[in-house]
């Protein structure tokens, strides 16, 4: 589920957000927590090999590994480059969610738009939204894993009531190598076009409206299609990995507490701790950043903080069909209201 | 009340802005003052305790680890992270401040369409302006805290003068795990679609003007509800939380004024404050920076800076039944203008 | 009046930018001079001070104060919080100015859908484009020191032709604790929805398209009082400004050319200099990125560089008034252009 | 293809990026394995002059060079250049992929309002996508390597079915010096004009949706043009070019391992490594960093992450004519679906 | 003209960019080479004084001046502030490039809607189209200095024919201190009324259609007009130049190869080269930095860069009429595609 803590920090009191570093869903330590034993564990295992293992001689060579590493894990900004890589995926990550589409606009137009209380006029009007439902569902099949594990295949769409057996046959012989899921706005137009002739849509601009409003929701669609189609290019992914990646790997071998320093210069700051505190707080720093991105590169994963892609979908079905058909003119009462005069 | 203040600074005088230092409400220090305070104590407690308590032993090893915390300090790079966070909790809260509903588009066009000075035109235009309030007063409880204090029920809403009892009781009837925000909305249109069929709304271009009106007050309550929905990823809020407290307890220790200085290195630059002021100067300029994020990562709580959301729910109210009601076709006498001809 | 220099820049010369530096209005030296002449004069007196009225002790002390100084300016990351906050306010800046409601589309649409060469038809153009001039004026009021100062009372408004006295009348009667220029606009609706009655309007496409038009402007209008309700958080630029003049106050004690230098340690680029040259350069270059800020932060003040809104009102009028009426079907003669064969 | 990888990366489970280091498609290594080459043979050369070229005399002139180089390479704040200029880069890359047209919206619009199912029927709905896509393949072709490879001639086009031979005797009668994109979209609106008259086009509200739509369409295929002839100014690319070629020139003979450091200081810390580890990686991260940049300011070339327009290309074309013509008024049967009462 | 060289780095290939470094037209060297020269020449001066005229003790103060000149210009974060502000410069840029108003949609919608192959209708579309010509090339010159070198007096404007004798005299006869390319678009909006009351526009909503499409034309006119009128604050210029101007300035005299150097503390890394490398280097960096900002700033000068505004204007005017007159109701012949089957 979503991970939604901003009621919590509503004002800014004292130490406002000191509250959410206690929090376990969705959190960094949740996320980071097995990159950060493995971590301690390897430099503990280079550690003990140095304090224990390691002749007078081998110790006087790792010290000047040692510094060597040190100073090349200065000169990666990595900040920099995490700065901006972040930004980039912070701003995709929310124009993804802007473009899961919802039938609330659509819905409005067809209540208000597509007339009668008979059989046919409900059928109608349900039909018109489920299709609208239905092209949601196959984008976000092919784009989200947690709708893609909900329904494996068409028979799951057809079984939850998103597509008849019918709809399915016709669906399937049509042959394209990309998504298909333009096929149910292609025939929400067709029938809206044969409710305009039926007069069930009573004039050209109710029907213009309706149309308008589909495109714009198909528009969406197509939006999510793509954001997953285009990736941010590998090649950017890849260096800031190898940035963060490599930072580490010097860390490890140079933030080790090395005896020589006391010997050649035995300056009275120094100070053998056994645990890198600094190395680990840092750790803590930029692998964590990654992980904003690493968690929102792909916002349609089961992560905790990934969208409800399944919750939106049963939200957008029911809420759709009971404004087009159980209220359609189905009216509270007009009365005065309270300042009435 | 939010605070406005560029009027203050409308010309770019001499030392324009340091008149702003010197203001209370929403201001650095009103946010900051308890964490100062703390920080302050939590600091004399480590310099009493180091200056009367430690043997000189203790004091060398002190120094050693203060050395260790400061260097350690140096190594987070805290203006860049703030930088990138603090710009986008800045771009969010201003987008959700043009996400706040408000009718008077919809008025005009209500006011200019939907036509009747008799008792049931009134109630009409009324009903649909009341109708597009209760949506946006719905998202509003949901989201901001100040008008959820206001409005605890329904019975508060009901109370207010935005809904009927009957209408409460048919929005009820309807169940949704998510909020209802669109009833409302659904019942505009449908009593708008009614008032089409009873010629009160003369042609079907000005229903659709309605109806795409109507969408977009829509589509901002729905914003609305996403901002709140979705937060920015709590890994981020927590890195950015953790580097700036982490670097305020290596300061706390590293920044005291330790003898053993003086002792190696009896460097002329050596100076024993017992206020620390550049650190206080740190912490004021890094916690301040945090504290913008902290005020305005939830804007609809109750901070000195935040959305006045109860008053613009009145304004707005009060504004809308205005002009769709007493100032229908009420219209001062046309005359000739000063430059006629 | 704004500052237009970008034709002097049109060509990427020899030091194209270098002929900008010796411009006095607008200018960062216009802008500056007093907190540059504070900030000498201060310095001054410190030097003086230092020079010849400390003892050699207290000498020493100074010394040990300024490179604490020193190193503490080092610390504030200036760069980066006015990098940041700089970049916030000039795109706030712009979507002001691109807020400021022009009445141009509107005029067009009237001329083109009004109808009526008689004297009612040029009334009804006449006032309808004044209604969207008054809510322009009406805000601008509210938003611009300059235009407040031109109009202080209503009256002023009435006297400038914006307003008729019964206009006016009706007006005051409306009671609203917010900005009341909406009022214009529901009756510009209301006069239009009339004119469709009485057949100025021909049909309702040209009515929708009117209001369409209004909505527009009237948007333009509200941003531009959300813009100046909602300022930049009092917090952030309370953080700039702090760490600005703690930087230059540290910078004034630090920066003294002072004596103890030589003895302890007689580097050889050691200098005496009594104009601090690079403590200036820094001044003007921080202070003057600082002015950019307070310069834009509101841009409807009386800087040199703010929006020329009461020409602006002129000319909106004049050019509104003179496309509906002088303007209205009278066409040059079309004839056969150039490229005819 | 262009690489998509977000499924691979959809949990932040353990090391979520470090699976994506090990791709060879569009990865980094290949982008720049040549280059690095390269820069170990430049730098294998130079080492190996060194030890065992020149006399002692020349080492020593040469560790002064190299030491001079050393400072100067970290004078240029090459992170910051990169970092706003990949941004820009990568901003421009997304806005190129948003504006390729895709006939989705125009064939929705086409398939409800032009109507006929007779041969005349099919043939108009069929012309009018085909002009769309005609449109598109000419200012893909002009933007496009690869399309331009796969149509070299406006023959090609012919043949591939996208235009007849009477149209391109007719396009080619027009002479303009540019991109003649537009012409298909004119005649796109001259037959949708004509089906108006000819009552295939029911009413005058559809007509003005499908030009509506074109228009749309049409200002996609103007934005590709615009971003194709209008690059990054070229300083701008040289700037950063001539930042990261200096740095590595200045890398290449500074980063040698030069013996004379060992004489004048024989630092504990000083290692003699034959392979200059920090180096490479540096050139790791800053070469890749500008490589995200090579590739993304063209995206339409032959890169492997570069857009795959012969396939939308093919994939618009298919999905067109079958939407509007296979599929018009080809519904499948309406039925109660699921939770019909 | 412009140079647009993404072709030639279509593929990321081997050293893509460094192709890109033998260019003259529009390049960094064509651009800085007078600077550099000036550069070259003043430091080349002040070495020969340096070494020939200077006697020991005059040496030795130079070394002190220069090594605070060399410090001075470390405190300047030129990176930081020509990163946020080139940003700033080239976002409006090509902001101006997309409101270059385009003629294309409005061609299309005028081609489609207005109608009569006989002389007037031909008449009636070409002087539409060419008031929308009008408008763009009265606002370019204003904007251009291109455009204004070509059209200086309207007199130009009337013999290019865009414009009429009697249209120029009833346009010289409206008075407005500000721009008045607004007069071509109040015509065109009165001449589409007529031509609607004549029936050569058939139907309100055609009307309509023109309307809106001319309003966006216009909007495009007015935001170059704005782009001009309201530059970039000159303090924010202002700020950078001198940032810029005075880091070279200190380079100029830090830089030099001082002796002083070497007996105070002969280090081994000392270097005297007669070229100072690095600081040529900077001074391309830095200063070719500025001058993309330099370029951009006004897009509409002469610079190789810069827009071909002549260029479009005879495109759009040449396109525009060949698309409303040759073009219209001239389709070629509509035959079954290849894929019809």
């Amino acid at each position: 589920m979503t991970v939604s803590y901003t009621l919590k920090v509503a004002e800014a009191r004292f130490g406002a957000f000191s509250g959410l570093l206690f929090r376990w869903r969705g959190s960094i330590y949740k996320l980071l927590y097995r990159e950060f034993l493995l971590f301690c564990a390897l430099y503990a295992t280079l550690n003990i090999t140095y304090r224990l293992l390691l002749t007078q001689e081998q110790k006087r060579i790792y010290a000047q590994v040692a510094r060597y590493c040190n100073r090349s894990a200065d000169l990666i900004p990595l900040s920099f480059v995490l700065g901006f890589y972040v930004t980039l995926v912070v701003n995709r990550w929310w124009s993804q969610y802007t473009s899961i589409p919802l039938p609330d606009q659509l819905m409005c137009v067809i209540s208000a738009s597509v007339h009668g209380v008979d059989q046919s006029g409900r059928l109608l009007r349900r039909t018109l939204i489920r299709y609208a439902n239905l092209a949601s569902v196959l984008v976000l099949r092919s784009v989200s894993t947690r709708v893609l594990k909900r329904f494996p295949t068409m028979e799951h769409v057809v079984d939850a009531g998103f597509m008849s057996q019918e709809e399915r046959k016709k669906f399937e012989s049509l042959k394209s190598d990309f998504n298909k899921y333009w096929v149910p706005c292609v025939w929400f137009t067709n029938l809206a076009a044969q409710a305009r002739r039926d007069g069930r849509i009573r004039d050209d601009i109710a029907l213009c409206l309706i149309l308008e409003e589909l495109n714009k929701y198909r528009a969406k669609c197509g939006m999510l299609f793509h954001y997953d189609w285009i990736s941010i290019p590998l090649v950017y992914t890849q260096v800031v990995t190898i940035a963060v990646y490599s930072f580490f790997t010097l860390s490890l071998i140079g933030r080790q507490f090395v005896e020589s320093d006391k010997e050649s210069s035995p300056a009275p700051w120094y100070l053998d701790m056994f645990v890198p505190l600094t190395t680990l707080l840092q750790f803590f720093f930029y692998a964590g950043w990654l992980k904003v991105a690493e968690q929102l590169i792909n916002p349609f994963g089961e992560d905790d903080d990934d969208f409800e892609t399944n919750q939106l979908i049963d939200r957008n079905f029911q809420v759709s069909l009971l404004s087009v058909d159980d209220m359609y003119q189905n009216l509270p009462p007009t009365e005065q209201d309270l300042y009435w005069d």
